[in-house]
């Protein structure tokens, strides 16, 4: 299986390409019984979508649930969930069929598999990231069960403003913050799967992440053990998250955080250089709609993300006891 | 099944407790006629030892391949590698029996499985990267049949002698290069799978890491598209190397290069605050025989898993085409 | 993930209850450069189509492909394919919401789930064969590539004329040869996933199976060594092949010969005994529209998951040597 | 991964070739807090363990528990245990290092690997099958907690006596049987997962075996409807059990009941023509330390894999339902 699908027990494939006919997934492990509507999906992929403010492409996004759900409540079958593409440009990308545009998957593309869908990144798009805040949604209303909440919050260092009349982009950091732990103390498997292992490969997994830190991060590198581990306040508590909630790859009851840094979105009307298919050197201006900085969006997908990693360990950590 | 493997087609799993018989690690899927020594692993459990200038535990590490090898030669049969523990010192932690090491995995493996092995950190030990270095061994080698090198380096901020003084601690940063990967372009699975995030998986699972970046990282959060993306030189080179040599989660040619942040090793002698089973707190001094600074013996871990997943990927890459 | 994928490397995730919105399935991990063909899919899905000489559902297939194909050509992306239920009468279940069918996945899916879809078995409906077909359809071009060709054909013992007026049903064997294996020596793996290891759970898999057996099969247990040891005949060929095609779970290069027996249809309009939810035994009559004897379409569904198994274990035989 | 591991949570892998330094397995995903003691899985290594009546090596296998098990109970860490092989005689397999022994999997290792071990069939002895015992030791363990045992019997159509005389062997059957699945109602995944599927693979897995039918099997495709559905007979009991305990591939809280085909040992003294790797035939006699019959053992090995099974598939029945 070529690394569509993410999870062990709540395990989601997504399928599509920017420009194809439809972008979707399919939940498989769910537990039945949990009560689902096309509400909760529509919210939140609302949140992600493209607005005007951020100048890119504006599609409404439609989910059509196909299958799992009945009267109300999952099934214990696959959650199949659809969105048509409606408003594609593919014309728009003609020009650009045998450019390799700079930090994106062009050229990678095409030397894994021999040729690629030019329009709009085909399956390396953005676009592809509603998939995951549909099955995300869907994540989200399990933990919700257990009293956990996934947040996110956005720092983007640069003028976007300034940067769009420059024709460039921008940059930014996700913070993510997962609450409501003490009910889920014990999440993670002690070597490969730490918590913390597949969290960074959930959000690494987003298109234009960089890096990923947890609690202290990169700082505790310069730090002490005696000032880096966190300390016994009372009653449970310590007066520093330093381990980020995580320790030994293993939900502490704390509340989880991490950080993760996201590069500038790659296509900017500026010009640039780029590579031919034919190894020459051409400049090139990106037109399309894309967005100045899509870092506001990646939160969501990052939330996303998250709610599906914690959702799986809530149920690998089922087993853990006779 | 709880984590104890890595991988897909080049699939790795371990075991072993600090203070049981012995750690050991099973290879599956090695390719078949791939020519492997008992020196080979040796070589690279030697540069992980622990060494008396760290202060830490001095075991010899001696390796037994029990099966998968024949004539010099891997079989395509599993691979078996054990190392008995032979210099466990098992009373020194009698005293801690009750105790929660701040920044160790005791507390969160009691509430996880119900009770633990005590001695030493049991699975939670660091000793466990043995057995990820013996894998890693084997990773190596059939890299080099590809001409990939893996290598790292390190840089612990502080000083090193003054924290032993003081019995207390020290982290650090380990820098990570993949050389070669113009023999292996397209590397990577394109949406969950990507090679960053897999890559990222492998390294966050190392005890202490608490991040990583790839290129520029988090720097990139704050640089502009135009900045960011990397400008083509000429005959396929690039000025810079901003994406760390992984494109829309594949590998680009260009070296691939990494940095991941280690925290400081949580067991100090120095005098801290910990929880007891019951609830109080207590003041402990942890004495055992513990790395001032593990980073230097991190970045051999760090390698081990790095190759491990790069060999894997060459697998997969075999069935991207027709 | 609860069982409805199917694969390593070739991976078929399938969704979909019988009286749902729409069947569907994904295939991750086809190799890029793949023609097919919407017409390649229908034909397979025509040969499964129940028929009015089956006395069953009538519903024409629709099959649409919105992922994973471009210009003719697989991508390497996922392949999503849908077919939407156009033609149920929910309305006939209605009454047997509170019966467990004999025979049915009714009572033990209940004590699985908490409760169920009763509109025509849900996701356990025969209707979920569909989806394995179209991936099937799939595989066979890939197959085809090779020159390996899988084939069926059928053995129903019963009149089914006299058992339609009888308003009972029959079940029958389905025989399958995987030819052109010359061209494929060596697939299967040795341990857990021998080949016909894989193809048991694969035919196993499809609903009413009750029995599978390879190339002598059960007839061996009466068998001496000396007679069941397929003896040289000359130029690489044998003059028996008792072994079916496989010998310690790798292909041999002979045909792949093998025989699996399903079980009559549990649904008939004949008066039996049945429990209820509240554990009464009540008589019913099971109207709806059902297949005497699903044994011909049976056969179709057999071939497309030997076709996956043999497409997925092509694949895998790429990692065997360095 | 070359199909070494099976199971998906209580997953156990394996390792060794028969005349290598030892035989073992690694189970990951056993629950903590099972009480597992050496001497349960010695008790089932010696149900195994050839004897001078079967005319095969006699060698006592003595087991070492590396891992996972602190204070008499498992740790939730990896259970390691080994086997050393003592007792060989690689010299008895000279003479055949250049033939293709009949009913072997000589020449398809030879294909798929491009080398092997000739040394008694290497990864593909049946002394591989002594792991799978060992590992189902702690499955039967875990499956006492819930009241449900797994046993067999065995029928050996030929006499036993005069095959020996005569220098052959004799194939036979296996009947196996799970009860206390009452305390079980519920297991198995619908689809592609089904118990029945599973159960199949983990059979068919088994060198040696030709063929598996559950309940009715075979028999069923000569009946009617109205004859093979099990009708009630009360309290929730039914009147016979064609459907095996399984429907729709989920446990019916019956005893699981199937029957499996073995075919007769290979290696004969009788001579019998090979071919040999030139491509030649010649006639050989096979001398080792042959069972005559391995169907006894072939049972306990069922018995084993079946518990494996059913200790994986209670573990993700826990995730069914929210």
């Amino acid at each position: 299986m070529a690394g569509n699908s993410f999870g062990e027990l709540f395990r989601v494939t997504t399928f599509g390409e920017s420009h194809g006919k439809a972008m979707g997934c399919v939940i498989d492990g769910c537990p039945a019984g949990l009560e689902i509507s096309l509400d909760d999906i529509k919210k939140e992929l609302e949140r992600r979508r493209p607005g005007a403010k951020h100048g890119s492409r504006d599609e409404e996004d439609l989910p059509e649930i196909l299958s799992g759900v009945y009267e109300g409540k999952t099934l214990g079958s696959p959650i199949a969930i659809i969105v048509r593409n409606l408003n594609q440009k593919s014309e728009d990308y003609n020009e650009l069929k045998d450019i390799y545009r700079p930090g994106h998957a062009d050229y990678t593309w095409e030397a894994k598999y021999g040729f690629r869908d030019a329009r709009g990144g085909g399956r390396s798009s953005g676009r592809e990231t509603l998939c995951r805040v549909a099955a995300g949604a869907v994540a989200k209303k399990f933990l919700s069960l257990h009293g956990i909440t996934v947040t996110s919050s956005v720092d983007a260092p640069l003028n976007i403003d300034e940067l769009k009349n420059e024709k460039d982009s921008a940059g930014g950091l996700v913070f993510c913050r997962i609450t409501g732990m003490k009910n889920a103390v014990g999440l993670g498997e002690p070597v490969f799967d730490k918590l913390d292992a597949r969290l960074s490969s959930a959000i690494m997994s987003i298109g234009a992440c960089k890096g990923i830190e947890f609690g202290a991060g990169f700082a505790a590198a310069a730090m002490k053990g005696s000032q880096n581990n966190d300390e016994p306040a009372c009653s449970g508590e310590y007066k520093t998250n330093n381990c980020g909630g995580i320790l030994g790859g293993i939900s502490t009851g704390q509340d989880i955080i991490f950080k993760a840094a996201f590069k500038p979105t790659p296509s900017i009307e500026k010009i640039q250089k780029a590579y031919t298919r034919d190894g020459s050197i051409k400049e090139i201006s990106i037109k399309g709609r894309h967005d100045v900085c899509i870092v506001p969006r990646a939160a969501i997908v990052a939330e996303a993300m998250t709610a599906l990693v914690i959702a799986d360990y809530l149920l690998l950590c089922r087993c853990s006891k006779i």
